[in-house]
């Protein structure tokens, strides 16, 4: 059961120590769905691993608040534990804190001055097709109605305009079987990927300004496969790579791009998502950028304010995880800026 | 049931159509046991999924005549078909053609020249330690007793003597893991396996003479891996190697090479065997070669020769199909050359 009157700080170890890996969310789902029901002024709807709660105070203006339940694969760093100001673990940036956060925000406004609705979804750190947020906007998308959003990713505290895009490639090299014993007489797939590896060791990331923030992108191998046997010349090779694409660049630019950059290649492309520009001449964003304060910059992790763009709803990145550590084996985040988050979004909703 | 009246390059076809991937070896190592238990003449033995069945004539010389049952992965290769001489699929060279020499020789000679022993064993085509001859050898070495041995694995009907030794090496490179949409705070391990794919591209094998015959090593990535996840920087990437070596050299004598080749990068080393010098100037091998004729030529590929050598027995290859189409999906056998092996084999024990 998740203690809803401990202080962020704590309630974010509560929710770190249950171990939430993408697809593994149920438990933490139950936990944050039983903790809502116990709370009259909210009205509380479940799809798959996504909860989602909301005021219903007839205010002339509505906010969704919004943070992912999973983590990417563990590192060794569960459970939590604090030291100093710091709260070590899977999870504990990218975004749990952000996530208590949010449930400390609707435990403790009954009456908020915007109604609010509180998102918290399944399956962020994946590929797009399995991503709660986009069920959610598919079969119930009224549940997600909204004049503006904040999303709860780890910003340092900064507000963080738009995102980056990203998308998947797989870049296959084929070559011939033979007994690894008269190799000469097959064609080795594997060595066949070394010219892929050195364009990408080559690669130069472009830095573009896109509507006064920079972004700063990338193109990574993140995963590589071939092999038959242990005697045998393997015939595939299959590098997996991740272009994450500044929002001045559609997807099918960014396609265009990869293709470019591995020309004579096999590429094929999986999944992907755009990136959102920053919008924050928006009105509603301006409003919430005048209440947090502070200067905001480009967000370069994607996120789903992508996906509240595409939904026409202006949106924001707003959390107390540092962005640096996401992924990272020695994962942290800050007490005192988790204590600061929940301050700034009090004053503003309170 | 198999049929051992048949003639060889039927029966043959019958063996290649029980698949037998390493492993999977039961149903036909029953239905070899099976048929041999119907011939008085032999006692029949089995360990595991490996069969022996002897004679017991109280003749001066025993010799042995082997072959393993195993084949590599089927690469839709399966079921055979005959198209004019050739007989096409998994294992068809690699070699069920040798085993079904060996069965038809077990049904048609019940008082051969020399006492012979046949075995046709299980998991030749995978780790050392899991080769059935090898268990075989240790359980039971009083049935694998002889003066000479036969190993009929593919030579295209031609003496191979000796064999190349190999062994496998783990090359692991390590990097930092991170968000993939900040990839510069990570290191990329795939990248970093660049290096030793450029290595191996540029790796010039050895061809060195050895008792008179001319080997051919070679050194190739059999696997590659690496990877956590779609979005996160990998930390870990493993290049799986495997060294062909010439007889000359020990097991440590390759292990110092492959070191070398890989200095600077971190390589563990799985399994190895020894390769096996010629030695057909043995007087056992020497009358088998007058007896079958044509003119003896290095093996390349790594047999069990090297496992009857340790044992004290000296051994040749000797088989009907062709080496340099083994663990190819097109594997062939030439029906021509199976009934060959067999009236050369028939003409020596007969």
């Amino acid at each position: 059961m998740l203690d809803l009157t401990l202080d962020a700080g704590a309630l974010t170890a509560q929710i770190v120590d249950i171990e939430s890996v993408s697809g593994n969310e149920k438990v933490l789902a139950d936990a944050v769905e039983e903790a809502l029901r116990t709370l009259p002024h909210l009205t509380v709807d479940r799809s798959g691993d996504t909860v989602v709660a909301r005021t219903s105070l007839g205010r002339a203006e509505r906010v969704l608040i919004a943070g992912h339940l999973d983590t990417v694969p563990l590192a060794g760093n569960l459970p939590s534990r604090v030291e100093g100001d710091l709260l070590y673990g899977c999870g504990t940036s990218d975004m749990k804190a952000g996530v208590a956060v949010a449930l400390r925000l609707a435990a403790l406004l009954p009456a908020p001055n915007r109604d609010v609705t509180y998102v918290f979804y399944d399956c962020e750190e994946v590929e797009a097709e399995r991503n709660g947020l986009n069920r959610v906007g598919r079969d119930h998308p009224e549940w997600l109605a909204a004049d503006f959003a904040v999303l709860m990713e780890p910003t340092d505290g900064v507000i963080e305009g738009g995102c980056q895009g990203t998308l998947r490639a797989e870049i296959t090299v084929r070559g011939k079987r033979a007994h690894s014993a008269r190799s000469w007489f097959g064609v080795n797939a594997i060595h066949g990927i070394e010219p892929v590896l050195a364009r990408l060791n080559a690669y130069q990331a472009r830095l573009p300004m896109v509507d006064g923030l920079e972004y700063h992108e990338g193109l990574n191998a993140v995963g590589v496969h071939g092999g038959v046997a242990g005697n045998v010349i393997p015939d595939e090779c299959v590098v997996v790579v991740n272009y994450r694409f500044a929002p001045d660049l559609s997807p099918e630019q960014a396609q265009d791009h990869v293709r470019e950059v591995f020309d004579g290649f096999e590429v094929a492309f999986s999944d992907h998502a755009s990136g959102a520009r920053p919008g924050l001449t928006d009105p509603a964003a301006a409003a919430f950028v005048a209440a947090v304060g502070g200067t905001p910059r480009a967000k370069l992790g994607w996120t789903d304010v992508a996906r509240f763009s595409e939904l026409g709803i202006p949106a924001v990145n707003y959390g107390p995880g540092d962005p640096n550590l996401a992924h990272q084996q020695g994962e942290y985040v800050s007490l005192t800026k988790i204590a600061e988050g929940e301050r700034a979004m009090l004053a503003w909703l309170g």
